[in-house]
């Protein structure tokens, strides 16, 4: 679901950084099938690359799109909150480093969405746990998904 | 409208294979203007490319902006039978290869889009199926797109 | 805020023009901070650029995710004159050469967007006032935000 897309200055991140930045992500969604997270690294020359008009070659520019899970539009809180993952995730790697930066996140459609052909399941049920213990997009059929979702009085 | 974004592994894809995947994709849009349909394909090298903070060189990531149409909310069946027309357009050269590959579609805004400086006419028009002929944004003045899809009885 | 993504042929624009044209985008946002105005280009070479399957050597394809402001959805009038006000900027460096293009824009949600780990101040507030004067995300208290906006009958 989460799809990553950071733009940074070329060289600003060695093949281990860039690994261990895509974990310190992964584990910012914690409970999810960690398969869900991609993250994308692009170099940006800085003749290619601008802000306010001026070029740069200081910066690291972060789109996120969030699909599997939305926040209620309302959830100032929550959203604040969670951010303050993501920038702890990112600190070591970038502010620390002295780079300035900018994140933000789309969220778009669940059922648009799909993973080898398959639809994923529904958040929070138990084709999505099973999907979180294999690591991978395990084939179900709809009916199995809805008795598996059932929750009816006993 | 529909701008299509494939991130792919460098060398998976030759440009012969890029163009009939995009002739494909452009199949999925039929009664739409064929030069709506955008495919951009970027090589990823397994270094900058990360699931679940694993690098990978055997993934094809896509995601894809709708613009000239969208699904009803609720209309859960249809977004599945038109992601199917989307699978199989792309299986015999990823799912068919062994490639591993995700994807999703966001839409956007109708009125905030132009090709060529023009507003594209609306859903099903006169003026739409204008520039389905021709292939190509022909300019109209708004009087004339709306006479053209004037319904008034008789 | 703006997120702008620039496909181009290769070689299509100097380092000069890049800048040039970032400029000219960055104007169309009088008022907000200049910083807030990100412009990422990026060639695509003709046999990884398609339109309606047909590879394309003289096109250019532009995305654009709006965070800072978003319009009323049935603003029709307004975003056809925002519209107009960008074409303009990339009239010189796009249509005048004689190259063919494309336009969208995304609208993406406020509270899921931080610079340099800061929320952005709300539109039209003091505090962004100050972050279009010096320029820079200044760190501020969500305290001292309200209290700015804070707009009792005396």
């Amino acid at each position: 679901m989460p799809l990553w897309k950071i733009y940074h200055p070329p060289g600003s991140f060695s093949a281990a950084d860039k690994k261990a930045l895509s974990e310190r992500i992964t584990e910012c969604y914690r409970g999810l099938p960690k398969f869900y997270v991609i993250v994308v690294f692009q170099e940006v020359a800085a003749d290619s690359f601008y802000k306010g008009g001026e070029a740069v070659n200081n910066f690291v520019r972060i789109w996120v799109d969030h699909i599997a899970r939305s926040f209620a539009p309302d959830a100032k809180a929550q959203k604040a909150k969670w951010l303050s993952w993501a920038e702890k995730a990112l600190a070591p790697y970038i502010k620390d480093r002295g780079l300035d930066w900018e994140i933000h996140i789309d969220e778009t459609p669940f059922d648009l969405w799909q993973v080898q052909g398959i639809a994923p399941p529904p958040a929070n049920s138990e084709m999505e746990k099973v999907w979180v213990q294999e690591n991978r997009p395990v084939p179900y059929s709809s009916a199995e998904e809805n008795q598996a979702t059932d929750v009816r009085p006993a």
